[in-house]
């Protein structure tokens, strides 16, 4: 079954659509087509730790997400751990489905395990990424939030300084706060999760993996359920007409050259 | 004391600033210098029912609140129940303080009575305020959501028919959800709660006046006690340099003339 | 990538075992192996509606479950809505996942809808699901439980009356109780979620394809990035003399045949 | 009034029967009749520390309960510190109450202290008790888990070692935790609470005496009130001539002799 | 075994001392020695319906527990089924165990069933009972609150409208709301429970019944495991040289003669 | 506008009044009038660190309220942070708004920040204000409850070490607890926020302050918008004839003199 997956990079730099693009061509399955984008945004947004950066991402991440649906894409994945604007995208995705980071790793680990912990970059993201695990209901879950103390951008610098603070802080988590799977809380983190769940003998549940491989499942569910967003209720998009009268959606404002993988 | 407070009508469209002007005119302390903007959006947004309407707003709210924070304003009000951006818009706001509706009507509701209702507009709104609401901590507070069927737009046309309106789901609440006070839930709902309590019997907070009272109040604290948005842990700003280098905070992106009242 | 799923019928009569196992072969993934079992409990016991029938089918279907690990089967789906002994089968089921129809369902419904509600098929079962929608932190997302009235055994007898009971009972739901998706609350309510999905407008989840599709989506996983069940802390399995020298698990008493699909 | 209880040992293995039978003779009210039973288990399970362990008791402990109802038995003790199949138990225990220790010693806990730690075997029964706990609502009220280290079977054989240990965990759970009562979370750290009380200033309350005299307090209301378990709703048992037909429940398979204390 | 229970009427009235009385006298265990007192407030209070008139009551209550520990009593029941200064009373009750209604019904009712409503006077009573029932951690477990539209003081006066309206809130509370077991929220409504548990065909918990039993099985528990009030953290209670410095606590100032029965 | 505000120390102590007013003359709006009163209680209750303590003043709270409301007080302020009584004096306050210290501080804690830390005298204080912070339904922003060690009587008495000991705990809790803002948690920690506050670079609400300038802005918000406590439901007060004839509210029986400031 042929899928068409859209995977969002919420930064106004093109910078990470090869790397994540490598990383998804090398994982997804072989009938599915991948295209990666950036935002187009004034200024280079290089990464969104900020809640303020992150609501300078959330006009294009809707307008994106308006233009999947319309496009044909199947499922569409916002490429961060914040999982912003996830439900705003969803209301004009059309039949596409739309998921992220957080919502995806939360699902999964707490259906190979009974309590996880998740690995975040600094201690400014714990609070915001904890009110997230509240709404998807996992509070209870949640064995306890790790810092690297490494900003998003120095993740893949040195990358053997990352790795090994990754494990340093599974290991912590798994021995002091009784963690049983690991979360990387952050899709910068990729490429580490294989090594870590080596050492650490727990289940090592990446940001990108995770997310992108719940996007292809749900894109087969959509395609042979017909099991796509509701659109009723609190679920009710704009009318289009509306939509066109106040000239909302442009065409899906992406950063340089979309990937195709 | 001389306070500074900014109004933002989270909408790209200037049509609301007067009239809301003028009730914020009548009810300002004297001393009081107000400010009311709307958003510079592209196209024109006459309302923000959808979620997708409200993520086009966010870059431009925090863009003001940013810029507000540096021009010594005081306290400013995301004027919308939804409280789109609050988090966000504190963030950057340097000394400012930023309130919204939502929050200011929750926490005067519950100081004033036991269990409350909202009166929105359309049964789509319901879900999302009570997740807000539950943000807040009031959800076990809430008697129960009552729904105008009236859109937005609409609210002020026919001013008879909405001040009915309210009244007939103000009762409703009161007698069969047991509220104890009615929090009007939409911002354009202003001009109707003195009539709505004297009918009702029980308080009517509209989301125009205490929002914009609690700025006032906040405002003096600040300048009294010094409290201001902590700016340490998930409340750390992004770094002045990055901002600049960035390139994302333009001055800010209001529409039309600033209406000083 | 072959994929070997195990469906457990959690009663002990094989009357369900070719109806289930046809509706699998239907919506299998072409190179996944699929095996349905009964159980040979004492007794014919055709229905688990009650607390005590589930009790005596505990044992069964862990013992199933270490069986299944231990054969190299890659995830079994527990398929009752109840979600019996689920973590009490992970626990000894190796490196196989374990999944059940209440779990696959809200993940589903929550990932696609603000809001759903469950359709049972009496109100005997409504406590017991809601505890377990509780566990798995969906509560607040419930709109409501409907019942059909229709007890387990007589839904296929009379489907047209089923058919018909589901489609009232999801449009009260969505109509009168906010819901924005239905779930089927019972395994046995299965070939009816097309038409009901049709008709209703909204995602119609059933609970035989959203855990058997989450089944081979987890096999998936496991077999590519090694995420099978945790084994530490509270996900510690017994040791394996310990289960030899009490002779605890016997090979798994399945009931007939079992059917390969 | 005279009072007849079951205890019942969650184990298959008689080992147990005594020594609780003889803390049993030296607590019950003068009047009370006690039986104390084993269960006949296929393989010989000496402890249920794990949840797969626990569900292979799940039906015998229904079938004890299904024929404590039918014989007259005025109140029922599931002697497992998890409360194994409790809620199930009771569906068909006719007008005979059904209790466990967790339920028991929580009631306590909260009745005489604001807040309690439980002293655990081992960290692999935490997270399954919290659970527990929480689903008693008395979640808030937990200051900790403490862990002993020991396995279940070694409680008793070096009771120096265990009552040290009990001390201990106590005294850093008072000092440390806050706690201000101590719930001791194994039926078989039996024999430890009075002098564990004496040494820590703080009611400390052991896992057989506790439910046991819970039993006997519920017979007496069930002879006095007539307040039996409930029978509708999701109390409704299975109909008598179901249970008939699907032969499901042969007399009560306690292992070896009954003993009557 | 002798047990020494106190009855506290919280009212500034003696004329319920005799009925209660009465009803105690019928039900306590032979041994049993029951003191009945009602408070000697400034004026006379004949119930308690608001929250104002109950905080007139709180000294009193604190100053009979402080006095009943003294003097030996084994458990003291406060009798409100909002179960006034409960905390504050066990604050300085010695030895003494202190217990209420509100408290008692919950324990019983979740123990003999799933979910319970709660009949009240007055729809002005349910919030505050609700806020208790929260706090004893069974909000889940609360099908509805189904009042009489009956005042305190009437309850009494016509025993068959009482009866009457009892057995008519029960059956819409098990029929509607699902109801399992029916709680009598006043301890004024005695006298009702049998009659209305015959006819209603689930447990019926009366709200002088429950808590008395509870006291003397906790007196029992006292008396034989030495289990009383926790001293230590949040029970701490004031120093005993304090107290007397401060002059706090005069002898009990209950009203008229205390009833013995 | 001219603002009439009581504040109530609730003790039977004088000894606070004067430097209390002191503070509130320094930091009143220049309109306002107010008045500082203690309790006339039998005995000298210099503190109300204990739950038994409070007790004894609930009932000349109520009465204060009750005299306030109808001497046409505009806010009352109930100057503990363990907010006694006060849903009961605000039942009877008629029009008067009531208000307390830790509603207040919460109320503006979360404002301003995301986390916030409470810095009590004691050990002892913690359970109960977690209980009120939870019944405002702040909990998860509670980021931890640290304690002074110091008696609420010696606070003043050695100012410098109390300081030291704020600052000390406040540091505490910003680095290892997540803190974002400082609350201090008791009435008489008056006269340190500015330097905590100054020294530990985050807000440090005091209590005296925080609820003193939220009575005087709800004192407004009444004044202009008739927005005082509602009078149905669960906020329904005793009927004035009661009243009267129970004889329950002598005129408000405080210590001394009224201070007016």
């Amino acid at each position: 079954m042929k899928k068409r997956i859209l995977w969002v990079n919420t930064v106004g730099w093109d910078a990470y659509d090869q790397p994540i693009g490598d990383v998804l061509a090398a994982i997804k399955d072989p009938e599915t087509e991948v295209e990666v984008v950036s935002l187009a945004l004034e200024g280079q947004l290089t990464h969104v730790e900020y809640r303020a950066y992150e609501a300078l991402t959330y006009a294009d991440i809707v307008r994106i997400a308006y233009d999947g649906g319309r496009r044909g894409v199947d499922a569409m994945v916002i490429g961060c751990f914040y999982d912003p604007a996830l439900k705003e995208a969803r209301e004009v995705s059309g039949d596409m489905v739309v998921v992220a980071p957080c919502l995806a790793a939360v699902q999964l680990a707490t259906t190979l395990a009974n309590r996880f912990s998740v690995v975040v970059t600094r201690r400014k993201c714990i609070d915001q990424m904890v009110d997230r695990i509240r709404e998807y209901g996992a509070h209870d879950r949640l064995a306890s939030m790790v810092s690297l103390n490494i900003g998003v951008e120095s993740l893949q610098q040195d990358p053997e300084t990352t790795k090994a603070g990754i494990i340093a802080a599974g290991r912590r988590a798994i021995e002091q706060d009784g963690a049983e799977a690991i979360v990387l809380g952050c899709t910068c983190e990729f490429g580490f999760h294989e090594e870590a769940q080596k050492v650490l003998g727990v289940p090592v549940i990446d940001a990108v993996s995770a997310p992108f491989k719940l996007a292809e499942h749900l894109a087969g569910l959509k395609l042979q359920f017909g099991w796509s967003p509701s659109r009723v209720g609190s679920c009710e998009p704009p009318p289009a007409g509306e939509i066109e009268r106040f000239g909302l959606f442009r065409s899906a404002p992406v950063l340089g050259n979309r990937l195709i993988v």
